[in-house]
């Protein structure tokens, strides 16, 4: 019998410039199981990227649409203005085909996803210091006080979220940190809840001894 | 901040013959942060077992003194003979000193350990299959129908608590096994469980912010 093979779903959270995505990428170098779910949004597509790959590009109609045919694991309006979402379809392909999908979304939409998918993993990825973000967060002085406190205000409700996470990673050096993310992908592959399937196959398998 | 230092406890069980022994000395090379829990017994002790090493040699009078004083995780009776039991003092010292301690024990004294340290990581090795458990427990053939029959029945009541385990190691391959175990304990250490005193101290850190 062998271990369970389905496709994990990671939900990355943390607050802004805490490095997620970096630590995401080198994940993915190490393991070519591992997919970053591609997001649905309404806003205009920039220069270089292209549509399914950076994004899929909607319109505010087709996103609309999208959110009554209930096609979203979660969905978000950004400043009232843009729609950002989570295609189902293409998470599902994917841990259908056996590999993990990376969500690197905020924490409300992590809450959603967890309650659709409770078996869906939360990782937190924290600043190595309330003193680093805030530094972080101030930047390179290019943005308005105002910018600066809206910035810090997100930033700490992120934060409070932590205690939701299944796992808390400290983001002070990031080779660890993406040895650690990969102990978490493997460790969780061998966890109770995805290996359901294997224990009801042994314990079905004893009633026939 | 750090990433918790604290040990973890890892209670291994799993049907005999699986492999158990084999994964925790393996593991246990590769990572000298990792202890292996010493029982205490009143059976006789074997040719080249050295006290404090391979097991805390008790007389009955002492072992029962130690249940009185409430100085075991868990103690069991084997076949109304011999006392074996696991010191609470070993575990805590080491604990404390930021190793992870590893109970290799069978599902009941499990079970009681879970209740004492909730947050004792529960693993359970599992062989490739029901066939392969079977003729491991025949084994060398040099056991009577009644020892096989009684073995083949001790290692199917393990298997039924794999479902109260954290999580589950399918041992058909040691290499692969060992790296699991090792990606459960590195894991483990970034848990929400293991990291509430990080998560506190950088909530409270916001208080002041």
């Amino acid at each position: 019998m062998r271990q369970n093979t389905t496709g994990l779903l990671l939900v990355v959270s943390g607050p802004a410039g805490v490095g997620k995505g970096t630590i995401d990428t080198e994940l993915m170098k190490r393991n070519p199981r591992i997919k970053m779910s591609v997001s649905a949004t309404t806003r205009a597509p920039r220069p270089g990227e292209t549509d399914g790959v950076h994004y899929f590009f909607k319109t505010p109609e087709e996103f609309e649409q999208m959110i009554r045919d209930d096609a979203f694991l979660e969905y978000m309006h950004v400043f009232g203005m843009n729609y950002y979402g989570t295609p189902k379809a293409y998470v599902c392909e994917q841990l259908q085909a056996g590999n993990h999908v990376i969500l690197e979304i905020d924490v409300q939409g992590a809450r959603k996803v967890k309650e659709t998918f409770p078996n869906a993993v939360r990782i937190f990825i924290a600043p190595p210091s309330m003193e680093t973000l805030k530094a972080r967060l101030i930047g390179r002085g290019t943005e308005t006080p105002e910018q600066i406190e809206k910035r810090t205000r997100t930033a700490f409700t992120e934060m409070r979220d932590m205690p939701a996470c299944d796992y808390i990673i400290v983001n002070d050096d990031l080779e660890t940190a993406v040895n650690q993310l990969e102990a978490i992908v493997r460790a969780e592959q061998c966890s109770v809840a995805h290996n359901h399937e294997i224990i009801n196959e042994f314990l079905g398998g004893m009633e026939q001894c």
